[in-house]
């Protein structure tokens, strides 16, 4: 059972609820944010997180804020600088610029979740009958806003029987993993296991791995990727392994101004997350170079190297 | 300032007394374990961690027994089979079969932290000027009983200027590395940040680390290497980054009996310290092969592959 797109993210007259995500699995307790002020902090604070879900509530942001007579200027300003390195809050952003009705906002949303069920598919056809798949961090329905990225493409490949079991990374500081992925597998009964991030090296060396499916939050024009820190990683030692590495991103997610990684700003958050006591460092996401990616799959289909020609292509068409 | 190994574990009448280190670094408190038993859980509940100190609590431990009057061979069954991984327990308790004198046990003790000093002097030989290091889990004073290992030859290239930043990988799940090595480095006065395991590649990455150094629990006799799970991923990736891993670690590990890493038995433990409440898999350690580890660095020098021929001349002529 995948869970239901209004339950995650909605607009209401008095503003954008969201489901607290900080707060899953142990409850399901839902926010209202009033204003953009409000809805930013709860961007910041990842109430709600996941680069296609951000854009989203953005877009209900927008459509808030004109519906009662704010700034609109002043909401996108503040919206738009909640946090840096997913692209799709900038896309959603500009797009309600253009139309910033309640309407353009949900079909923004009804969008996305479309989208995901139909790169699902695409990404469910890479998938090899009997496969032990590994994700990282959450690029399920609560990050997208409905069904999921990379968790989609797991249910998918789970519907047609083609998926044994998923191996999860608990995804360190805030345990996106262990915490919502795998609440979302549950949910669909998918067989799992959580594992500490560090595990999933000796995972595959004792084969235990076929594929390594994740999300994005931006996409440069030559492909490389950023996600959740430790997603590099992975794609370092599934490429090791001999593993294929897949991406699953909507095209909203493509950034074709960014020329390659190098351009992609990244978080960095509070050091709390990591360690009370003691100096820590805590970038939020890394960059997956293009050369370590076997396939991109969005809502177009699956994208090979080189990825330049092909990812323009495909937004160009959009 | 190293930290007194007699804080770290020492032998009274009473018992063995541990500085608890499931409680650092909110609290310094010692727990007393006044059977082998009592022990034996301590060392499985990880109140005392680390390859060469748990030998040297056994060491402890049968000495306790053999004074007091207990049952020596019941001792030496259930403190041997109370971890499965590290081989230096196993050593401890044949030597200790030997002479089971309180003298005995303390001269191991003793023995194992100036093993330490000698290897941290021959490791900091490999340090470059102006390193910045990586290091996983706790392979320092607490771990080998004072000074440490892979962290004692960090505070040996410090005490000679070698050593810029020291970046502690957290080493999840129960944060020896955010817990403990921080702890003994800010002591140590060794500038340094906790990261999340899985932000170590990205810092590689970035051309921000100069040399990777662990410790190890068991040293097979063609240089595979069992360490705390996660040590495998990140001797691939500083193979990947061309930035050079070393194992340091006393003799005591070294257990020519085992050929390969295959034969190492891998300890599972409680998935609950994984997750509360979804299915989790926790292999405490992995094991890195030889072909990826630039050096091993025990107390009589730097063996380099081949490593069989090497460790088995040390071993024999130790």
């Amino acid at each position: 059972m995948t869970l239901d797109p209004e339950r995650i993210l909605r607009l209401e007259d008095d503003g954008v609820v969201l489901l607290d995500q900080r707060r899953l699995p142990d409850e399901e307790v839902e926010v209202t944010c009033r204003t953009a002020a409000e809805l930013a902090d709860a961007i910041r604070g990842m109430v709600v997180r996941g680069a296609p879900a951000i854009g989203i509530a953005a877009a209900y942001g927008i459509a808030h804020a004109a519906a009662s007579g704010a700034d609109v200027d002043e909401a996108d300003r503040v919206l738009r600088a909640s946090r840096p390195t997913a692209v799709n809050l900038a896309w959603a952003l500009d797009e309600m610029r253009r139309d910033p009705s309640p309407d353009h906002a949900r079909t923004i949303h009804r969008d996305e979740v479309a989208r995901c069920r139909t790169m699902a598919a695409h990404a469910a056809d890479l998938i090899t009958p009997g496969s032990r798949a590994l994700t990282h961090c959450n690029a399920g329905g609560l990050a997208t806003g409905g069904y999921g990225s990379a968790v989609g493409a797991l249910i998918a490949a789970w519907e047609r029987e083609l998926l044994e079991y998923v191996w999860v990374d608990e995804t360190r500081p805030l345990l996106q993993g262990a915490r919502l992925t795998a609440w979302e597998l549950e949910r669909a009964s998918i067989p799992h296991a959580v594992i500490a991030d560090s595990a999933a090296a000796s995972l595959m060396a004792a084969g235990d791995v076929d594929v390594v499916v994740t999300g994005a939050d931006r996409i440069a024009a030559n492909g490389d990727t950023a996600n959740k820190i430790g997603t590099y990683g992975l794609a370092v030692l599934a490429d090791h392994h001999g593993i294929p590495f897949y991406v699953v991103a909507p095209t909203s997610t493509v950034d074709l101004a960014t020329e390659s990684g190098d351009e992609i700003p990244i978080e960095s958050r509070d050091p709390a997350e990591i360690t009370g006591r003691f100096a820590a460092h805590n970038p939020a996401f890394d960059v997956t170079p293009a050369a370590l990616v076997t396939g991109i799959v969005t809502e177009r289909g699956v994208h090979y190297a080189p990825y330049e020609e092909s990812l323009t292509a495909e937004t160009a068409a959009a």
